[in-house]
């Protein structure tokens, strides 16, 4: 395949899974009486479910691997839409790389793994694992990135921040392509999205360029500051649910708050509730694969409501979320607008008592 | 085990592998003519090695996982003591929950994975898999970060930045309490230590509470300048290798500086050399365990030494270090002193072309 | 746990999976256009229908690992009901220690491993990770085992003819106590069940009881014959695909036939169809997760229609299974009635070139 | 590489690891220090020279997966010279392809995954992930096994008489070409070696070649037998203990003759010592991943000494073995002859109480 095209290679786009079109409660009911992963996932499926319908609860969507590149955008875009998250914590490559990208109108296409590499380095064409991208097209949005940095004031942001004009940015004339952008779904119904690793994607190219061209004066990328803001997210929620796809920074992150508000003096519980779909080992010792059981001993998870579910997430996502979905208990949900919070200048910040 | 004590529990320390002291250059041969991971490694160990030979090479070592509270710390320290590393990209557990909090003359301690994590809570004792930590200790740890954040002048600073006032600080009296401080011997070297997703660790609980209690005026941490840093290492090295130590964000961010480079239009090659040792499978489509060749689309990595062993760091490193020590092609390298660069603000630099 | 009870053990059976309750195509259709597993998964469910769907193709299933404690039992029991597979190959597990078992009557029930072992030891009930057994039912099944062995002629047997018996035992009376029955279906559709490592179970207790006591004249299994028979299936089937769960004995038995055959000069084709489902790992070198493209080096199966699946069987096999039953391509399939032909004393043996 | 010759792909044989050239006592005491993989290596190292120290425990060596292919032959080849273990379990792979295939003369190859497999196939040179076989020399090696079973009187055979008689051929005149003949060093010390699937393997090509030309009246292998033989070890050895090497048919069948000897009514005890090195995930529930504390429950293996290792044998058993070498407890050990009883037509067998 020395002299491939990139026309030949980018022909059919991936599609996004839709669970409002799939109802799974039946097949989740009937796992529930089976073993090994199937029961795993429907009692994970069960949790999801407590947690929206426990009023006192605040959910924390944690993102990590290439997910959307993988068809299961829409399921976090619907999610969204309909109160069954409240905040998001996740890697750059999902939120920048792939739902901005996706916003701003590119795709990602089906391909294979079985490929000569150097082939798609000379079609310009990136390759994740069996899915395809467009290199010309990841220009676009590294350099769309590096015109936001530009129209910042030169000060640091939260990569809260930083989303949050990306999501203005799309809601702006037409810039946006699609109906599903999670970036400007999440901007309109103020969830905040933290990427706490932001460097680690597109944006870090986009900031890049930005600090490069100018040296002396630019917007910076301040990591701690989303640290400080979803502790106040914790503060502000009496529990909090997690979700964690993956593992990595988001899991790490967002299960710190709770050490990160008890080194504060800061009155907090440990999450209530935590799932984890991961096919990360423990064995390795690393925080990707660690057991939600590891985690009670720093204090970070309880004990009761947590569930890790051994599964690539392509399978284990549209099941749990459709039937989560179609449970409906997200129906009495109000929308926590945790932006609202974090953006008032004004609004009393808890004092830390060391 | 509903009463157990903390002094129960830590007991014995780990203690930290020795290159110096085991030769595993016969055994690595022997390696090379086997198959599986055996021979992989053995490939590895020599990849590393040609990168020490090669002159115009420099190393970035990656790092992530539990690696130093599992016993790899002195192998990176004496790698950095020896100029076989010029610049480390890191995740934040290594270099300040485990190496930093090490420096203060605290320990990690043998422990198992059977055992009652709602016990070792009660106890205030963490654990990391088969091993157990002081959770007190953890917190000294946090609040000399949080006085270490408070003594910055408040702007953005990279996380190399910090990192270098953390040694700093250990190269102060009595601070430090060991002989094999990375943190310390990085410092001293100029080799500078990149922590991508510096947040999260226990430098995010230090700049919490800095920036907590000095809401208007504190120092931030800037993820972008550490991406700008690592390109500018990237442009001054002519070759580059890679000895990555599991995935994540380490693996990515390092990758990345040769697409953050072409971005700019800067003249720069892809990594020449690339090694990772991992347990993590390709076919969840995440990064980390991504292969090196999939890399190769991006135009992030060549791919005539690349190799990717299939193992849990504390088998692996032992041996490929040991064998790159004692073969000493090391010892005809000069010390690449990149924080120098970096540090100076009078060095030109490489101007962008777009 | 120290004096836990059984009966406060075994309180909950599994209930197996019924694929003809769930629609899985929409759900399939919707993941093939996705990347990853799921699509691998649908890629995986299209080639099973196009087995179904060719003529001259017969199915081999090959089961390894502990399905049908899991709720996978029913799956196949539909499946041989409604000529979706006219050949078995199985790990003894499955057959023996599982289905023949529930067959009399007993359970498989709702465990967890979060369990002290020695307590279970204590109270008789067996561990398959997160399910339990009453070890006193197996023991049960052992004997009804060993009566059977000692019913036989003493000649050596193929492990297909032995189940055969087993079907006809459940056959008489009111042997059988469960409608959904796998050995007795499959004695009644005349379809072969091979176990190629038969002593490996619940029948090797039997057996071993049956031997002991009779060491001058008895029963024995001939595993030669096994694959003798299932070579004999391959020449009379046209075509062949292998619908493999787990890895194994099973998926080497049964591609090794093809091998077989070329070795006796009889003509015959490579598998023309292959699908593995496994969370087996490519990197160990081990037959269990060696790639079906590996396979073909092997002259075992050709690689126009195979496709690995990443994903713990629980998940996987039913929504496979459900969209196979659904399309119904097996509809206008015949039973292939394997059993008649391997019965057969007088039916012609195709003669051996070498 | 459409038109690759076969001479162009088998170039550089595989060599075996040496244990007795490399003494990793240090290393392995080194390890003992840390955590994860390397103290359970090292833990696993200590258990296994324990087993060999304790006089009243026989030892059982069981492996799958292709270990002697990838240069750990010679390692078991040693351990049953040096009466490092008393009988061995293991998958016909192993044994028969690989072993008995070397001692015929012939070699494997290293070789590259990154391939065309139709290639190969027309090559006639099979893979083994990254190592190449003569396709024609394993053909050389099935006749020779047919041979063996026509040679052989017409009754069934215990996979250990069979492999016995292999031993007896190697020993015949030069059949046998090479000096690490694990086949032939067994013979001559009277170490049984079992392969519960025996029919899985050359042997089984050997057999259905042997058998498919004399219909009426073969050889045939008992795998029962082999069942009652391994029992009657279990009973002659006090105590035992199992060095696993992967999981599959080998483990599930050496870890079952406690269960086979309680369900006799004979007085014998648990496994005393136990030891798996393995990449197995236990999550899907199969018995090749899980742990041994599940095993415990059935009664096969008390947990005082238990440890698994999670790697691949090439890199973890050329380090357990060396150590347990150098520490020379195995020189005040007296071979066990197991052979010798189980050919004794006239030993006295224990009488069963059931």
């Amino acid at each position: 395949m020395a002299n491939v095209k990139k026309s030949d290679l980018l022909k059919e786009p991936v599609e996004h899974f839709d669970i409002t079109k799939h109802n799974t409660i039946s097949m989740v009911e009937a796992m529930s009486k089976m073993a090994f992963s199937a029961r795993d996932l429907a009692r994970a499926s069960d949790i999801y479910d407590r947690m929206l319908a426990d009023k006192d609860c605040s959910v924390i969507l944690c993102l990590a691997g290439s997910l959307f590149s993988a068809g299961l955008k829409k399921i976090v875009f619907d999610m969204v839409q309909n109160n069954m998250v409240d905040a998001i914590v996740s890697t750059g490559a999902n939120i920048v790389d792939q739902d901005f990208f996706e916003s701003l109108g590119f795709k990602h296409y089906k391909g294979t793994k079985w490929v000569d590499d150097h082939a798609l380095r000379s079609a310009r064409v990136d390759r994740i694992y069996d899915t395809f991208i467009d290199e010309d097209e990841l220009g676009v949005s590294d350099n769309t990135l590096s015109e936001i940095a530009g129209s910042l004031k030169p000060k640091p942001y939260s990569s809260r921040e930083i989303i949050e004009e990306m999501g203005k940015y799309l809601a702006t004339g037409k810039n946006c392509k699609v109906k599903d952008s999670i970036t400007l779904a999440a901007f309109k119904k103020q969830v905040p999205i933290f990427v706490p690793a932001f460097s680690d994607c597109s944006a870090g190219f986009g900031f890049l360029h930005h600090q490069w061209h100018n040296p002396e004066s630019h917007a910076s990328i301040d990591s701690a500051k989303d640290f400080r803001e979803l502790v106040r997210v914790k503060l502000e929620a009496k529990e909090t649910g997690l979700l964690m796809i993956g593992g990595g920074v988001p899991k790490n992150f967002a299960q710190d708050i709770t050490v990160g508000a008890e080194m504060l003096g800061l009155d907090t519980n440990m999450h209530k509730y935590a799932i984890q779909i991961t096919v990360a080992d423990e064995r390795d010792g690393a925080l990707s694969g660690s057991t939600l059981r590891e985690a009670c001993s720093w204090g970070k998870v309880d004990t009761v409501w947590e569930q890790m579910v051994y599964s690539e997430a392509t399978l284990a996502l549209p099941i749990l979320a459709s039937y989560a979905y179609h449970k409906g208990s997200w129906k009495k949900r109000a929308a926590r607008k945790y932006n609202a919070l974090l953006n008032d200048e004004k609004a009393p910040i808890p004092a830390a008592k060391y």
